[in-house]
């Protein structure tokens, strides 16, 4: 595989095309940002974590029937992934109150969410991601109704798969945030990324508010030892999926 | 009719109570706050103004069959109304995109909503009345499913009759919020009032985008001319009623 030029960089990740038109590889960073890029700084080995942590879970996920972007991981910290459209949103699924759901509402950071939240935001740094309402995510144009019922269906089943596959981890899935493409034939494809940078993930085994948290959460609040629990989920993701085998 | 001690003081009414449990006395103020209260000032007469407007408007509603809150007025910044247990909810109903809904989307001030939009934000101050999903709603038990779907029948109901009212008073309605309450028999009610304060009204016949806003966004953008405009449009309003009798 030749690599061409560089197609976007994001916060978190390069693409590049290749060869193949249907085909780009992702290069993670160890660049990290937080509060829409205000927040920066570098997260050593993240680059190789998260990619590796998302081509376990992208694997597993296509084992159970979920379509995904991803195609295989040539080197620790690239991905080849099918070309597709990106939805411009953020659906982040919440089993468990925290972040901006409790500063904007009220709730209680630990209040239990029984059904989960599916929510919208509007991909968009300029206006700062807004939530969005179903009516206004219509409104803009950003989805089909029907594409919104289908990604809110697959984000839920996307999560049940999720829950258990952390919980093998000794890890409670707090949140997490998904990104859907359209492939060249209109198909939705799960893509991006899903890692301690995109997952509210806590150990399972510790009570101490602080000292479980196990994502990104560490490098935006200043709470230390970021590479060790990004390294530390890794190690526990290898774990659960050699058990599988 | 014997009034009682304060219930409660807002920022633009005080409400006392009556020697009927079931009924309050509204006492409309000139005093005037934008910005969730960071922007403070007075609108002279607004008070009496806000009052005639809102009488006439429930009045009008009254007839059309909408339910409200609505008495009497025994005098111009006072109304007699039936107390009710306000629900935590601003109920917003946009025909054209201005204010939040354009910071929040992008979306180009002037852009006609067809349908109109009916958005539900938490009435809760120190959050800063945040916009609300209505799974975020459902979750904080701010109203029930049933409700939800009858304030949106009925704030659309509204929208028919206001956005016809306001046209033959020369004004294109824009937007505006409404509050509901709950009767001793759980009935819904309209309630709060609807008035320049809580609307946002064009003069259609000015193309000047500065020089049609005859409502509360003159004080908020500090365009001058603000106890003009809200006379202008009580005028307007009083005129309208008399061509109807």
């Amino acid at each position: 595989m030749s690599v061409h030029s560089k197609l976007y960089e994001g916060k978190a990740k390069i693409l590049y095309t290749t060869d193949d038109p249907e085909v780009l590889l992702a290069d993670f960073k160890d660049d990290a940002t937080a509060f829409n890029a205000q927040k920066r700084g570098t997260i050593l080995g993240k680059g190789q974590i998260n990619c590796s942590i998302s081509s376990q879970l992208f694997k597993q996920l296509e084992l159970n029937g979920i379509k995904t972007h991803y195609i295989d991981s040539p080197s620790p910290n690239q991905m080849r992934v099918k070309s597709v459209k990106i939805l411009p949103l953020e659906v982040v699924v919440r089993n468990i109150a925290a972040g901006s759901l409790c500063q904007q509402t009220g709730l209680a950071v630990g209040t239990i969410l029984q059904p989960p939240l599916v929510e919208f935001y509007y991909k968009n740094d300029p206006l700062g991601d807004p939530l969005l309402t179903r009516d206004r995510l219509l409104l803009l144009e950003l989805a089909t109704a029907e594409q919104v019922d289908a990604i809110t269906n697959l984000a839920l089943q996307i999560n049940k798969f999720l829950i258990s596959f952390w919980w093998q981890c000794g890890i409670t899935l707090v949140d997490f945030k998904l990104e859907f493409g359209l492939d060249s034939q209109q198909q939705l494809l799960l893509a991006d990324e899903i890692s301690p940078d995109t997952c509210r993930l806590w150990n399972t085994a510790e009570a101490d508010p602080n000292r479980r948290v196990m994502d990104k959460d560490r490098f935006r609040r200043d709470l230390g030892n970021v590479e060790d629990a990004y390294q530390e989920v890794l190690q526990r993701v290898l774990q659960a999926v050699e058990s599988q085998n």
